[in-house]
Formats: structure tokens, sequence, C-alpha cells
């Protein structure tokens, strides 16, 4: 309460209110992906903090910089184990890279500092910051100065030098780009090195900040299915990982490896988070003698018509995504389209869930709308992931937020369906319940309107393209449900 | 998804979804709270866990028996760190009684049943049982027998002599009720001590379950604001607790103690959570003579008029109420009135937020409705607490629960203003608009018919009271938002 109080004291800060905590750490990664520098949550207590674990998760998977303030007891309080007490620091650990419980108020602004800079600190994490109650509320707390952080580290020489002569050698070899060699400057050269070289290209599967279209390459991503990424990488003799991890399956499968390695391959580490990955793809691409690199002609797809369905409604998306938009993508299956149809559009940013947590979509596009309000953010919802913050639509509307949502309502959790089939488990009719969204149907326009975000639902084409035609042009929050 | 498979095998289990892991906590804590016996959640890995886990934190609180299955990777798939992989069971022994990660199948079936023997064992508690996805599809599981249990125990007769001496002393004594203690018959029991002793009697702040009215004798509660509780107590000598804990302020406020103890007071405990607290009560109320205990006639508000307001609002519930309802209150600041309004009316159980965790109230009314099927369930909601598992009306609609939920809609969280004056912080516009519900108002008439329940909107107390009475005459699911 004193910190809330506090809030009024320091110039600078904007505040955002979200009705639950997970909409809270998911903003904050979303600012995090698009700033580059760490927005602050403020959690209540172990309850608060659990609630926005889920987001925390899939922050500390992107490598975003991101510090919790989660207040606590007052440091004499504890030991009563009043109802709201539980163990905060040791859950905390489990998803913060630096994690304080300060007990003296004169330790507070040395502690904020300490907890900005390791934010920052390549390859970048969360810092949570316990903070009891009287520790705040007491007298001796004077500012800190900001503290130095270290900068990514060059690539040894010796290492660049190596990987350009493996990629000179005529055996087959793969680049996998992630984290900061997913943007223009890294995916160019890592084209270029591909057309001098014939090594072949991938990105991660999820990709916390992906820079596409607009003239770049197109570079596919490794699939989310273990079967086609296996398929991928089948022949590659040297893998290296350009600031991305050796693949593995999602989940393990019956009789599949869980390592998408295939044999004989090679495995090697051009760069970690610390290291400058676009720096080291320039020297290769240098080394290497790579050309200037083809611009690729911008396109879109025509207007849709007909029936609405997953792939009508990416052809409408990729008609009409304007410039520079940021894409936040939690369409699940449904998502998979739309980076299609978009891959030869204009310019635009592309926001994966990194660590498999669902219900970050709407979360993520508060902090982006936040980091970027110059831009259009375009959110890609499924139905059921929606559902796990939909709390989010109020933020975006109190905040005035540049956002278009797409439900994609299938009224299942499609996903999970194909899942049940791939592990071979039974599907019986209440297994098959546990999976299905109907009975009764959710209505996402009601939902947007109770909520404060004005919404149209489409169940054809035409309809779909009319209404996000018509959201786009809205310099507010805007929900369209693509009944499919 | 083995175990999702699994369902359609094994003949009585009934299978609940919720679109979101807190709702099938909370609905797991109400369940037991009202059956005795625990419901088990199936959670998905660790982000699905941490999105259950600030309702577990109550159930927690509430002593009440629950049985997780958290759903991992499988047992050699962990190693490669993918996307959704996290320290489950580091967080899970926070809150956790049992927790256990069988690594073979032939391990499962006595895990199971060691969980649910774990989980009822007084004083109750929740279990954990992390389930890798090999050892759910592995070859070589078996079912096993139910484990056995102990029963709570007797309080030991010479305790029971010496407190029922104390009790005829003639200092003043205080029995302060909790857990089994609120049940009838202890509480009868209770109300004839202090009639033979002059023994002052309260139950704790938040009970889990207290059945009351209905002739039952109306004992008070220790208040939630400190200062009041210290009214309360003051002049006490001797503190019993009885399956209660000693009472501490919910929260520190700079210059008050945590403990409301009185000075002087000695406090005695009678039975913890592993007692039979009903059993030394009734041994007590015979020791000191006691006489039959006196019935408390029924009686109810008249239905109100005029403006609604919190005390009218509670005055029309208190109207209404059905004989054996069961109230959710996670009403917080316009809780107390509806419990003060339905003090005398007919019999019904009273359930509490018990860890401080919001969120609560939606998820415990379908556990609730689903162990007592025959029952109506009011629940009252405040508008803040009632966002953050709003998508617990889903599950009402779609199991067509009889439950009537009312939205205290005040448009501000309100007990958070009040706990900001309390704490003596700044109240600037920043801090005010982060306690601040309006911008845009919430429309919760929207947000249930968005998810399949219906609800009407109330501005005066006549509305409001014919509302409710419609509600409460139908048998699924519905809403009734009371703007204040």
């Amino acid at each position: 309460m004193h910190f809330v109080g506090a809030l009024d004291n320091v110039p600078g800060m904007r505040v955002i209110l979200g009705l639950f905590e997970g909409v809270a750490t998911g903003a904050a990664d979303g600012y995090a992906r698009m700033a580059g520098r760490p927005a602050a949550t403020l959690l209540h207590l172990g309850p608060g903090m659990a609630n926005g674990m889920a987001n925390l998760h899939n922050a500390r998977r992107a490598s975003v910089p991101l510090v919790n303030i989660v207040g606590d007891h007052a440091t004499y309080h504890s030991q009563y184990d009043a109802p709201l007490n539980s163990d905060i620091e040791t859950v905390a650990r489990t998803f913060s890279g630096w994690t304080q419980r300060p007990s003296r108020p004169a330790d507070i602004g040395q502690a904020a500092a300490a907890a900005v800079a390791a934010a920052m600190s390549p390859p970048r994490s969360i810092s949570t910051l316990i903070l009891p109650a009287d520790v705040s509320w007491g007298e001796d707390a004077l500012p800190a100065e900001p503290q130095a952080y270290p900068a990514r580290q060059d690539v040894r020489a010796d290492l660049v030098g190596s990987i350009a002569k493996l990629l000179m050698s005529g055996e087959r070899c793969l680049l996998l780009l992630g984290g900061s060699a997913a943007r223009a400057g890294a995916l160019r050269d890592a084209a270029r090195i591909a057309a001098a070289t014939r090594t072949d290209v991938l990105l991660e599967t999820s990709v916390a900040r992906l820079e596409r279209a607009g003239g770049l390459p197109p570079i596919a991503r490794l699939n989310y299915r273990a079967g086609t990424a296996v398929r991928q990488l089948a022949g590659v003799r040297h893998l290296i990982l350009v600031d991305s991890r050796s693949p593995v399956a999602f989940f393990a499968y019956p009789g599949r490896s869980s390592d998408l390695v295939p044999e004989g391959c090679e495995v090697h580490v051009l760069s970690t988070g610390t290291d400058d990955a676009a720096g080291a793809l320039a020297d290769i691409a240098e080394r290497v003698g790579a050309g200037p690199g083809q611009l690729v002609p911008v396109s879109r797809p025509a207007r849709p018509a007909g029936a609405l369905t997953p792939s009508s409604a990416a052809e409408a998306i990729g008609a009409l995504l304007p410039e520079g938009a940021i894409v936040i993508d939690e369409g699940v299956t449904s998502g998979g389209y739309v980076a299609a149809a978009t891959a030869a559009g204009p310019r635009h940013d592309w926001l994966n869930v990194t660590g498999g947590a669902i219900g970050i979509g709407l979360p993520l596009a508060i902090g982006a709308a936040v980091a970027a309000p110059d831009r259009k953010i375009v959110g890609l919802q499924a139905d059921g992931s929606s559902m796990y913050t939909i709390q989010a639509l109020w933020t975006q509307a109190r905040e005035h937020l540049d956002t278009t949502t797409v439900i994609f309502n299938n009224r299942q959790y499609s996903i999970l369906r194909s899942e049940l089939k791939r592990v071979g488990a039974t599907e019986g009719p209440k297994a098959l319940d546990l999976l299905d969204l109907s009975r009764p149907d959710i209505d996402f326009t009601a939902l947007a309107r109770g909520l404060g975000v004005e919404a149209e639902r489409a169940t054809t084409a035409e309809e779909f393209t009319a209404a996000l035609d018509r959201a786009l042009a809205d310099d507010g929050p805007r929900l369209v449900e693509a009944i499919l």
C-alpha cells in the first residue's frame, strides 16, 4: 500500500491496472519484448504472485527483462502465519534469475537498482524484489543510482572463423536462429550466408520477437509437431545454434525420440543469449564472401470470399495487415495459416507464446501497445486460450490501446484433440467432452462489450474481412469474433 | 492425455471442465468443504498448477482434503528442458502436505491411494501427485486398495477437565471456535457452556464451513479489522482455542501489534485440527452442568424498498434466502451486511475465503453445488474479486448448477481504499486510480450472458428483490448484478 501511495510522488511512473495478476505479468513481458527494457509488476503476496506465474514462466522462456515487486507481510508479522502468508521466496526462485527480500528500508534503493541491472544483464531474466510492508513504510530509504550491467559479448573470432569454414566445407549445415538473431539485420545476414554457402536456415519454433516480411527473407520456423520437425532437420550434418537451443520435441510421445537432432549430426553453438549473435552473423557473411542479399517483393493475398475458415480468415488478415503491425500469435491451431498469409506482406513483428503457457496473448498485446503506441497490435487468439486471461480486454479499454483482437472460435481445444490422437490415448465421450468448448457456446462479443471493448461477430469470409477492416480503422481496442 | 483417455474406462468418474485452473482448484475446495472428502484436479504441468495455486492457498488454509494430479513431462524428457518444463515439485511442496512423483507405472496405484489417505488424515490437507507422461502411459500399473487413515483423536480427559475448571473459575474466559467446531452440535454446546459459566464465545474471522441460523445460537465472528478485534478481545483473561488459531491481525499496521491476544491473557489449546473438538465441547458442557440450551427464533427482514445499498441488498437476501442454502461469501466489504441480515434466518451454511486470496467465490460455488445438488447456492461476490475467475460462470452453465450469484458492483476495490487509509499511505490520483473499477464500467450481465448464464441488473431495492426472487426460483445458474 505504501508502494501504491508512493506512485504519486515519483514523476514519470505510468501505472496500468489489470483485473488479474496474469494480465500484469503478461503485459510486462509484451512491454519488454518491444521496448527492450523491463516493466515492473506489483503483485500482492504469494497468491498474487501465483496468479502471475504462468505468464512469468513464458517471460522466463522469452528471455526478457522483467522486475516483479511482490508485497509481503511486515518482517515481524510473518512469524504469526496470517492467512495470506506463504513461502514466496522459494516459489519466486523457480522463475527468477535474481530474488531478494530486503530487511531494512536503507537497502531498498540498492535492491531496486540491482533488480533492474540483473534483469538487463544478458541473457536477460526476471528479477523478483520481495518487499515486506514495514521495510516499505520505514523511514531510512534512499534513492539509488542505476547500476551498470554488461553488454552482449562479441563471439570469439576463432569460433566465428571455424563456423565460417564449416559452412564452406560442402557438408550439409543448418543455422537455427532464435532470440536476438530473429531481427532484420541478422535474418538478412543469415539469408546471405545461406545463398553463398548453400546452408539451410530455420527459426526456432517459438520466438519472443521475430521481425518478418516487408522485404525480409522468408525463413521457415521449426515445426511444433515433432514429426514435421524431424523431416525439416533430416540429413543435416552440422546444426549451428545462433541464440537458439538444440531442438527437442515439445512433448514426449510413446516410441519417439525427444531429441530432434538427427543421428550423426553435430551440434555447434555459435552464440548463446549472452553473445552478440547479429555481429557474429555479419562477420561470417563477410568471411564467406556473401553477396548483398535479395529484397523479397512484398505481396498480399486478395480479400477472401465464401466460407469463414482458418484459411480464409488468414487471407483476410494478410490482405489488411497494417504496415508496422505487431502480431501476437496465440492462435494455436489457427495461427499457422496467418503466418503463411502474411509472410510476404508489409513489415511486422511476430510475438509467440514462448513457454507453452496459454493465456498470454491478450496481456502481451497490452504491453506491446504501451511500448509501441504508434503501431497497430493484431492479436490472434484461440478461443480456449483467450479465456485464461479474458480480463485483459478491460485494461485494453481503460488504456485505450490500439489493439485489434481476432478470436478464432472453433468451440474446442483443437490442439488437445490432436495431442490426444498423437499419444494414442482412448477417445471416449468423457475425454472428448473435456476438449469441447460448446455447451454452452461462448459469446465473445458479449464478453468484449461487458469489458468495454467494441466487438463484431463474423460467420462468412466477407463479413470477417469487413469487420476486421472496421476494427483496424479504429485507434482503440476492438474484437472480431470469427465463427469457424 | 492418457489420464484424460482413461476417464472413460473407470466407472463413476464425474468430469467437470473449467476454462482456467483456478476454477478447478476452487471448485475442488468447495466440494471438499461440503462433501468432507476430496475431489481431484487435473492440472497441466507447472503453469497449469501455478494457475490453480491461489485457490490451493485458500484450500490449504481451509484444511480441506484435496488431491491434485499434475501431469508432467515424461521422466526421460525432463532433461531436455522443453518449453513447458519447470520445477513443479519445489512449488508443489509449498502448499501440499503430501507430494509424490512416481517414477514407475507400478507405483501409480499405491501413490494415488496414499494421496487420498494423506489428504483425509486429520487435520486434512492437499496431496499433489505429479504424474510423468511415460509413467502414465506405461504398462505395469495396477489398481490399489484404498488406504486407511486416522480419525480425529479424543481430547485428553485431563485437558478437558482442566479447561472445564477454568471456565467455572469466574475469571473471564473466551472460547474461540473454528474448523470442526463451527458445526451445529459444537456451536450449541459452546452456547450452553457460555450460558452456564458466563464464558464468551467467538468464531474465527474466516471459517471454511460455518453452520448458522435456523435456531442455532448467534455467535459473532472475530472482526477482520484488527481495531475491532482488539475491542472484542479486551479484558479476556483466558483465551481457549477450539480448532482455531491464536488471533493475529490480517495485515501488520504501523504502530499496532500483530498479536491480538490482550496483554495478560493466557492462551489455552483445547483442540487442534487433529482432535475431536465437538466431542470435547460436549464433554465440557456436561462437566459444567450446562442447561439444554435455547432455540433461537427464526426471523427474516422484510423485503426492502428504496435505494439499492449494501444494506438493502442484504435485507433482500435475508428476506429470500432459501432454507438449506449454501452461502459463498466473497462479498468482501458487502458480505458483512448479508451476514447480519441472515443471522436469524433459516438454517444455512456459510463458506468464507480462508486464505485471503480473492477469486475463489465463483469456483467454490461450483464445488458446493456438485457436492450438495439439492441445496441452493447463493454466491455473494464483490465485483473486483469476481473478475479473478469470472470464467467459472461458464462451468456453472455447462453443469446446470443451482447457483445464484449476486454481484455487488460498487466499481471499486473498496476494501483496498480502506487499507490505503489504514496504513496511512498517500492517497494521490494514481494510487486511487489503481483502486477504481470504473473507466470502463464492467457490465456483469453481458459477461454472464457471454458465458451462458442468465442475468439481470438491478438499480433499486425493489428491482433487486424481484430479480433475486426470479433467480432463486430457477434451478440453473443465474446472476443478479446489484448496482450500488
